[in-house]
């Protein structure tokens, strides 16, 4: 194996030290709220904005964790990874700070802005048909093939505590700003933010509820919690939410979810291209779709926010101006 | 008068000062930067994201500072301001955290997003046709009729140490981020908020370069920098950058820029656009064309960025969709 040990499971102590090894690299984004939001929504909404992130997206943490773990004399033969492109970005800008190369594997279908973000990146690309290939088998021969280290989007220990100093920084800056949080609400596609802002919250924040939100079409992580195990999206699920759609949860994700989350929730398509305008008339920040699923649960009422204190994770603003634009018609 | 007496010219023990009545109140914006758009320029970009600020401008600081030195006694007859809708939302978001009354005098074709906010803080409104009308004058009177205290949108020393926080802020940010500044470019309307950052700077990174930058059909602060002394504004003069359109520099804020800045530069409405998509792509930041005319001086070369760290500060977010829509429509 060309990386050293991992964890079977991460702890609480592996997001300590993903924090630490972070430090000066990652962007410790910042939690922001809206007076006039707090007081539309009865209650107060915080916004932890991981579009801030190096990269545009929280995917950054986990893959710069994940590979500053490979052994040095490993590190030479580079990593590679598959994403529709957050984690891809994430990864070839880590890459490059540790100067050793990075092939994605993408599919044809991803973003333009996430194209052009992993390529400016320096990372070589690999794309794939979403319909007929299978990319976890595309990439695990690549990486065979260089004998380089694959750096999965979620189901791994490093990646999961990388992702998890999301909600070590959340509870720091929310006790600075005086707000004993409710609950958290995190965007979930393979489950890897959440796990890793759940073993964070879990420690620093015991009282707060944990939830994961998903597209409606994707809800695989709120049926499998429901069910008590996993279970798999329907087959020609369609959402423009383009960064969330692992067909189910991952398997070292969902046993720290199922453990620790108090449930999920599932928004349409349409109440996310609402959030996506309200972050821009609120907090003049730009999320993409997948980024504003959990902002979108609480301004829709999915969750109820009145009499309580609530931060959502905006994940990433990594989106197409067509989309964004198309987001912004229904705004005066 | 109904307020305690304010010194002639602010200095930077103001700007200290104003620093420490803002704790808590104001948000401490953060100072971003992109990887990509750092390798595109040649040079080191820093933006001080002040659309993060609390109304979505720097415009509160000022106003806070100025309204935290109005006597108790004065103080529930409440204040009058004018403004095409920054500094009226600084002002209205205010007086309502001191609990105190606010009219503002705002020009008929006032973006949406700045009416709507301006109200939703609670303000009383008052239009005025800006082709006809004299909005000083009319808010001279408002507020004299009232007893209530005028709260000016920049000639006031409480609000120009106010708006230096920006600058103090800047300093320390940078230091942390071990970035010595080379040169500082601000948005300039009436010139306070480049004044304060000025008296902070001048202090806190004696070695930089402080740069004005206005839209090129009211460059009235460049011309009168080069002049020696205030010009106006050319008659019929048109931007979409609607919160710099001062007609003239102001005496209080031309006596310390003339002092402590390198010059002025001016840019068109197309690189501000451009800028504002620019903005939307490598920070994820929703920057209203007033706003981003110091990073479209930096984009479009006008300030050359190459072997340079430079910081600009981005003063606002508050845009309509549709301006923003036609801004993001060249994107890819």
């Amino acid at each position: 194996m060309p990386c050293s040990p991992a964890p079977d499971r991460p702890t609480f102590a592996d997001v300590k030290d993903a924090a630490r090894r972070l430090r000066g690299h990652a962007v410790r984004t910042p939690l922001v709220e809206s007076a006039r939001l707090n007081e539309q929504l009865g209650g107060r909404l915080l916004v932890k904005a991981e579009m801030l992130q190096r990269t545009g997206a929280f995917k950054f943490r986990g893959a710069y964790n994940r590979i500053s773990r490979i052994d040095e004399t490993a590190r030479p033969r580079g990593v590679v990874a598959y994403s529709s492109g957050n984690h891809s970005q994430g990864v070839a800008a880590a890459a490059a700070l540790f100067g050793i190369p990075a092939l994605i594997v993408m599919p044809e279908d991803a973003p333009a802005a996430k194209i052009a973000g992993t390529r400016a990146y320096g990372a070589e690309i690999v794309f794939y048909d979403r319909a007929r290939e299978s990319r976890e088998e595309l990439a695990e021969g690549l990486a065979a093939e260089r004998g380089a280290t694959l750096v999965r989007p979620y189901d791994d220990p490093y990646v999961i505590a990388g992702q998890g100093t999301v909600g070590l920084e959340l509870a720091a800056q929310a006790r600075e700003m005086d707000a004993p949080l409710d609950a958290v609400l995190v965007p979930c596609g393979g489950g890897g933010l959440i796990a890793g802002c759940a073993l964070a919250l879990a420690e620093e924040s015991p009282d707060t509820a944990i939830y994961a939100v998903e597209p409606a079409a994707f809800d695989d992580t709120a049926r499998s919690l429901a069910a008590g195990k996993r279970l798999r999206v329907a087959a020609g699920a369609r959402s423009f939410c383009d960064a969330l759609q692992p067909p189910t949860p991952g398997e070292l994700t969902f046993a720290i979810n199922i453990r620790l989350l108090a449930g999920g929730l599932a928004v349409g398509d349409d109440v996310v291209a609402r959030a996506m305008a309200a972050a821009f008339t609120h907090f003049k920040l730009v999320a993409e779709p997948g980024g504003a699923v959990a902002l979108a649960a609480c301004l829709s009422g999915t969750f109820d926010c009145r009499g309580k204190t609530v931060a959502v994770v905006c994940s990433g603003g990594n989106v197409d101006a067509d989309v964004f634009r198309a987001a912004l018609a229904g705004v005066e």
